[in-house]
């Protein structure tokens, strides 16, 4: 296959090393619809998944290594601009002083309510006005690792596609469905699509291991500080409680999110387990 | 009450305030045998658990604030140094723009296997070669949560007493039993008190959920990128696999205790959960 034709850029001031370095920022994320994501894997990642990078910004020596040769072509081929670079302006996009050697920049997307297929014994993962990036990244992976058929992310979330937020997904950013809504239209589809609404609330009555999570489920978390709201709570089918016998704080958003997921998931039988 | 005698600081060449700026840095907290706690939130829930600290610097301002100077000669009585400065000084220190108003240097502690009290239905987490400190932490503020007896670094792990760790766990660090050890004296210890040890493995055969956790139990995690020696694996008495689906990568070591702990606990019944 034909080398393909890399632009090489040398200097910071170079307009889509500007854009590139800008995307640490919601406002030039907004504006652009782009999106980072570091390391050669996480762009195998993705193209595994059907995303292809706008660019990629690449060490110079790393365009030799096979591998990365052969990455680089097969992003060229679906249109991806290829810019190759040095360490120094690698480290200025990525803010690090080790900086990876590949750095990606996607589209974002998300979907919409309406076009997700929700099968038997779905399970979602809804998560109400979540703040910190790291626990959303965290929590999609791990969505990803139980097989959950989506995340909704209810009102205002902070960016799942920030850079720390891409980072903590490890990648199941390409592989889990991705859908922000506000609560009222949230709740009218989990409810015309007869989806079982729990939430994990400290106000919670059943212990969160006693829910009957075999049918269609969807586990709604609150916010790091403040929970869910009340009216939100009211409108769940049922409210349950993490035990806990600790002396200083509660379990950790993210915390709490994997065990009500293995939960549901083991209610659901491990259906498609890679046991 | 008098007013405690505090000290003020104006300037970052202050031998004190030289070393507490030093201690993000692994080799003065092992020179000093301090680390550093961020907020008057862990303040009062160290006190709580029976620390003092040894020195605190505190924005001059927020020593009008009633609740803290309460805070502040509860602490002065106990021993601790009260060492009055600027935001741009707490800044340095911290090394974040908005510092807490209020940061401690504590002692280290940590404790001997042999001291720990071993009672029916004991839960421990052993972590062998931990790497993340922000992993760390979170599994101490999970352990906490979960009525755990005692956190067992096996091995060269990351230092619990980093910033990132003491932060991620949100006061736990003060009410959890810290061991760290070697691989082989944790292992002789948990075999004379009959603790049942289970790992949690890609070469394991059970479902996490399918192990007897009813006796006294350990379970054993492994390093973020190796997982666990074959060695080790080999001392277990189980191995137990998380099921995963998941397309991308699997889970975060964090995420992976909290839903093993969990399991171990519900194995326990839940015994003195604040439900």
């Amino acid at each position: 296959m034909a080398h393909a034709p890399y632009e090489h850029i040398t200097s910071t001031s170079n307009p889509t090393i500007k854009m590139m370095k800008g995307l640490d920022r919601k406002k030039v994320r907004n504006e652009t619809g782009l999106f980072l994501a570091e390391g050669a894997r996480l762009v195998v990642d993705a193209l595994k998944f059907g995303w292809t990078p706008k660019y990629i910004l690449v060490g110079q020596d790393t365009t030799e290594r096979s591998e990365i040769k052969e990455l680089l072509d097969k992003c060229a081929l679906k249109g991806a601009r290829i810019l190759t670079t040095s360490p120094r302006i690698l480290s200025a996009v990525s803010r690090k002083d080790n900086a990876q050697t590949v750095i990606a920049a996607f589209e974002q997307r998300s979907q919409e309510l309406n076009t997700i297929d929700v099968e038997d014994k779905a399970r979602f993962i809804a998560l109400y006005e979540v703040r910190d990036p790291g626990n959303l990244g965290t929590i999609m992976r791990t969505a990803d690792a139980a097989g959950v058929d989506g995340v909704i992310l209810v009102n205002q979330c902070c960016d799942p596609f920030s850079v720390e937020s891409v980072r903590a997904t490890m990648g199941a950013l390409f592989s889990t469905t991705l859908v922000s809504t506000d609560f009222e239209t949230f709740n009218a589809w989990r409810l015309s699509n007869e989806i079982n609404m729990i939430a994990a609330s400290v106000n919670g009555t059943l212990r969160h291991d006693e829910a009957n999570y075999a049918s269609k489920s969807v586990i709604l978390m609150g916010n790091e500080q403040s929970g869910i709201p009340e009216q939100a709570e009211n409108a769940c089918d049922v409210l349950v409680k993490i035990p806990m016998a600790g002396a200083a704080d509660s379990l950790n958003l993210a915390q709490a999110t994997a065990i009500m997921t293995y939960e549901v998931w083991k209610g659901a039988g491990y259906d498609g387990a890679n046991l």
